[in-house]
């Protein structure tokens, strides 16, 4: 018996060693992908022909030079239209239980095709895009390539651009290297942080590789969230009044790139972010240094950016639909 | 005698291989650059905090991704602000001899600061574009390892965007390799077009390495441009009324992703821009033929697109200045 106790020790230490004793796991570098469709889905992501006005691109508000947002409280769209939410980051996104704040899109697949189709976003249509595309002899080509024959939908542009958000993971944070191993890749300070970043409870909800991305959680706990933005939540999906104010979890890699925070934008700044979450979520009221040695912490999480050169887009044709920044 | 006209045809003849010949010579790689400047002028390039909005970079109009233009009659500024003018394309701006349609900027550091200040285009102003960027830790770094001192101002910020747009040259054109020495480089009908470019005149205003970009010329010399554009071409500068409707002549190079064409953006297809070009500044009416040929030979002159890694910007802090998209 003593014996099994041992060894049990042994063997939690070595799972320790594989850092699946702590509540975030190392993110994984890309291990299954199609790359032709990466390429082709990249020029996609960055091709404002998407859109009604021939101005916005997937990048315009998922900027991949600025942590996959647009850091801005609420997006614009077409006509400078001022979106509903924050954008969340694209930047691991393929980890998440669901897509938009909301969850109502399954798969980053199924998100793709919203923003092109919505009035106040790229104000495009299904067809349109697909029109778009089919016109232009590049794209054509490069499909046939992709996908063996010729045919341009909206299924085969969303799965490419899918595709292509799945090479969008953040290796190799700071954070990462110190679960690998590396002892010295944070400070005392930062360490301090994550650790009463576990112990306050923070990890109920932000865990697992991207900290974050895989539940959806209530806003405002403790205390009521207030807020002017009108977003119901997991609500708007279910019907289900239980469901007020239910928003996928944010995940937390790179958090310091994708400011401003919350479904509504309306944290400025980690601090308060910090602050915040503490006092709504977990009733507790962090110290100024407490909260210092969270966002010591969490800058740690911000890993090894998308790096690829800026896509070069096939040129419209004579018989391409024009923009229509202006109707 | 005879001998000396026999070395004469010899010395033409090497002239000739040498391309000293042809009205439009080879574009040259990048040969003299400070690759610091460079980089750090890309990542202002793309980086949308010097607009208000925190929304348009230079790369929003002058899309790399799109032959250094927008691909749309007039821009889209702050607000959704209809611009006034295309946008001519950044690429091999660096041999224009003035910049803007109407040169009002001697070169492009000058003309960089344009857009920045333009209430109409990225809205900001000079003050609050430095006072963004001084904030920035990682761009208070890299000034002081480009510059030597930590003294971050508009004139240095523009030298830097300047710098990197030097780079933007657009080498190895089917066109430049033909020029080169590489015969089968160009079709039948290709050549066909170039000798009839040259034959009717063309070369006149579109010359040189960027095959234009070299000087004002009137707009409707043999009959008058109609325009609902108010643009008052060089007369803005110069106030002489001699110079009204006398605009940059464009550069020709990579005039198959620049589209839509003219300082109104009035023609939407090559086709269009050659057949009004040869009626209202040659006095002559291409045949279809004559036109396709044309059109063919300038789709020769689309040379090897920029190349570089998307840059990472370094992200704000609690005290950089927000932006203000709906202000």
């Amino acid at each position: 018996m003593k014996k099994r106790i041992f060894l049990s020790a042994c063997m939690a230490g070595l799972l320790s060693t594989a850092f699946s004793a702590e509540p975030i796991q190392v993110i994984q570098p890309v291990q299954n992908i199609n790359l032709a469709q990466v390429e082709l889905g990249k020029k996609l992501y960055f091709d404002p022909r998407l859109s009604k006005s021939g101005f916005i691109s997937c990048n315009s508000c998922h900027n991949l030079s600025m942590g996959g947002t647009d850091n801005l409280p609420t997006s614009i769209g077409h006509g400078w239209a001022q979106g509903p939410i924050n954008a969340p980051t694209v930047l691991n996104s393929s980890m998440n239980v669901a897509q938009f704040w909301d969850g109502r899109a399954r798969d980053l697949k199924e998100q793709a095709g919203g923003p092109i189709a919505n009035p106040g976003e790229m104000a495009s249509n299904h067809s349109l895009a697909v029109d778009v595309l089919k016109s232009i002899p590049g794209y054509v080509r490069e499909f046939k390539l992709v996908y063996g024959d010729d045919s341009i939908s909206i299924d085969r542009v969303t799965q490419a651009i899918a595709e292509f958000e799945k090479s969008l993971v953040t290796p190799n944070s700071r954070f990462d290297q110190w679960l690998l191993g590396k002892q010295d890749a944070l400070t005392e300070k930062e360490l301090a942080g994550y650790r009463l970043f576990k112990e306050s409870g923070c990890t109920g909800c932000h865990n697992g590789p991207a900290v974050g991305g895989n539940s959806f959680q209530k806003m405002g706990v403790i205390e009521p969230y207030h807020t002017r933005n009108s977003a119901k939540g997991r609500a708007a999906v279910t019907g289900k009044d239980a469901d007020r104010f239910m928003f996928k979890v944010p995940t937390l890699r790179n958090v310091e790139l994708t400011y401003p925070y919350f479904h509504d934008g309306a944290a400025k700044t980690l601090t308060e972010a910090v602050d915040i979450m503490g006092r709504l979520q977990l009733g507790r009221k962090f110290t100024p240094e407490e909260n210092a040695r969270i966002v010591a912490f969490l800058k740690t999480l911000t890993g090894q950016q998308p790096q690829f050169v800026i896509p070069i887009l096939p040129p419209s044709v004579d018989t391409t639909p024009e923009p229509r920044p202006f109707e």
